[in-house]
């Protein structure tokens, strides 16, 4: 067992994000060098001494390496994971050394379009690499090697950052004990790439006007679009129902409802700090990942190589990675004869669920993972 | 019984638009009066001695008064409810006079955004005053007494044309002897809500860029978002795959699944020929859609004016108004004590269900309206 850290407002406390420099530069999958790249983390808990009870943090689309507590005493919200990531939470940092990055291709602090391209001397903007999830899952490992962690006890991800963990279980067997899964999918539906492409048009739109960086409509339109497919109708309704503005029919295109000022505020706020290119790269990963297909479609050959335990989790109201694609990872894993645990939890709030402290959801990664941690210590 | 209409093509053949001008002007629910206003509508059948057979076609988001038939004979494709409206077919021209407009604010010869504003002598534009479902439904009861039109046999409508019909029910409860309601809601719900409003947002930019006619990329778009809510997840998986146009991982943000491609040649071609302020006054109508607002959201109490018989259809895996969505509207009815019939269609096409020619769907509509004609017979 490792010291208890100290209980900072039941979080982790204040953290300081590192950086690391890999010189050696990186190939991706589409064949492009980086010849360097820097990589942003955090760790929360200690690393035992047998540097066996590391866990990884892969983060969604929009997310970073910030995960959990606060960067200084005035930051007013803790990281974007920090109601399960804690001393005593679901993963706890009283047990587990907790290792979370900002993805290559990031506009977080990782090398990605707002880097300066070492070629030009200027930002690689739109020409950044096309990055994959293996390219995610590679550069993960290096930052791996770099902090001397040969295997993690466990990867764990929602959304795009459980597709992270699924590659990281088939393409590092040795070095993932348990692969964590939440709200994802083997690979997109052609309405999911239909969405994300939508979400690209708009930002492409912001790019033939030539609008400046402090206001990118179109980038703010694909969060909003995003936005919408995270949520219920059932959610939507809850939260907004059919709240008007004001009780009068009214001339012109003006926020009428409720829910059109929660979009427009949740499309504004976004599109003042997160990368545009960085947009475009992440939901085009999202739209390659398909690890079956260099076999044959065969999701169960696939996952034939991986050796680590896995825990899938679904959420009813989730439209957008719905439990029916879930249980096509839970079927194909239990065909290829490996370990398997799989909850689908109730919950009225979409796809945002996975973020959500969901009573049964929470305690079934809870105790899921202090099983994980008991075998660390036995 | 009328004479049989001669059948070309299985079509009601060749048809000739007609326009009304109504110099009496309209003053609309927001207030605004409108000094004239022309409908281009179409006929197909006899109206027979009685007056008693006709039925009103109420269109959707982007339809018009072209429903069945060939405007000319080089025409190659015919009206938009073709499978649907002719000799023989659910709505038998054989049997009904049938009616079918382009409703006011349209972009397909109806006074709308493109005609020119009296007091200005330019065309409205965005001025054009907003329009409610109630106030087509008072334009459609104008071209019905300008045909000398007391009471429709039916009036019927999928969609957005489904509300247009509810509407008459219980605004004009004794000039409707059926209203059909397809696949439709008794309101927008939030998420409903959402959409329309990142389309009017994507139509925004285009104005904002002051892009020219020909290129209209927003409207595009919001054709493309209307697009993905149209069809399943399910018929897009069918009718895509994730189909990749070539198999390699590509640089850029160019097509590379084949539903990219279709989503932007159903853009480009939308918006060489629609008006974006007419999609911004339809989807704001569709927003502000809520008969029972006025009776303290009670949907049962609304509905108590009602004489009509109703008939309304849904479709299992539509998801913009979804099955319970239309249960609503059957619940009130059946509690408000009017002749209701029902039913659910198991179809994997989505909201776009309502346009095709699924067997259980038009039995369930051939029947239903034969028995409305046998009635006008008897």
């Amino acid at each position: 067992m490792n010291a208890p850290v100290p209980d900072t407002h039941g979080s982790v406390g204040i953290v300081e994000p590192k950086l690391l420099e890999l010189d050696q530069g990186v190939t991706l999958q589409c064949g492009e060098v980086l010849p360097r790249l820097e990589l942003i983390y955090e760790t929360y808990g200690d690393l035992n001494q047998d540097r066996t009870n590391a866990v990884l943090i892969c983060h969604a689309l929009s997310g970073h390496h910030h995960a959990a507590g606060f960067h200084s005493e005035t930051e007013t919200r803790p990281g974007w994971w920090d109601n399960c990531i804690g001393p005593g939470k679901p993963i706890d940092t009283n047990r587990f050394h907790v290792v979370s990055l900002n993805n290559l291709g990031g506009c977080h602090g990782s090398t990605g379009p707002r880097s300066v391209n070492p070629k030009t001397g200027e930002p690689y903007g739109e020409d950044f690499p096309t990055v994959t999830v293996k390219d995610w899952v590679k550069t993960q490992a290096m930052l791996a090697d770099a902090l001397n962690i040969e295997r993690f006890a466990a990867v764990i991800g929602g959304s795009l950052g459980g597709m992270q963990a699924l590659q990281w279980a088939i393409d590092y067997p040795d070095r993932i004990g348990h692969a964590v899964l939440i709200a994802c999918a083997p690979k997109l539906s052609a309405q999911n790439i239909a969405f994300n492409e939508i979400a690209r048009l708009a930002i492409k739109m912001d790019s033939v006007d030539g609008s400046s960086d402090e206001a990118l409509p179109g980038l703010g339109l694909a969060r909003m679009i995003g936005h919408v497919t995270y949520l219920s109708d059932d959610s939507m309704g809850t939260k907004f129902g059919r709240e008007v503005k004001s009780g009068d029919i009214e001339q012109g295109r003006d926020v009428q409802f409720q829910v059109e000022s929660y979009l427009h505020y949740q499309g504004s706020r976004f599109a003042q700090t997160f990368d545009p290119n960085t947009y475009v790269l992440v939901t085009r990963a999202l739209d390659y990942f398909d690890p079956a297909i260099e076999h044959n479609d065969n999701l169960v050959d696939t996952l034939q190589p991986a050796t680590a335990k896995f825990l899938v989790i679904s959420f009813s109201s989730d439209w957008r990675f719905s439990p029916e694609r879930s249980n096509e990872i839970v079927d194909a894993l239990v065909a290829a004869g490996k370990s398997t645990v799989s909850a689908n939890i109730v919950s009225n709030m979409g796809h945002d669920s996975f973020l959500m402290d969901i009573p049964r959801y929470f305690t079934v990664l809870k105790t899921y993972l202090a099983s994980v941690a008991d075998e660390l210590d036995a």
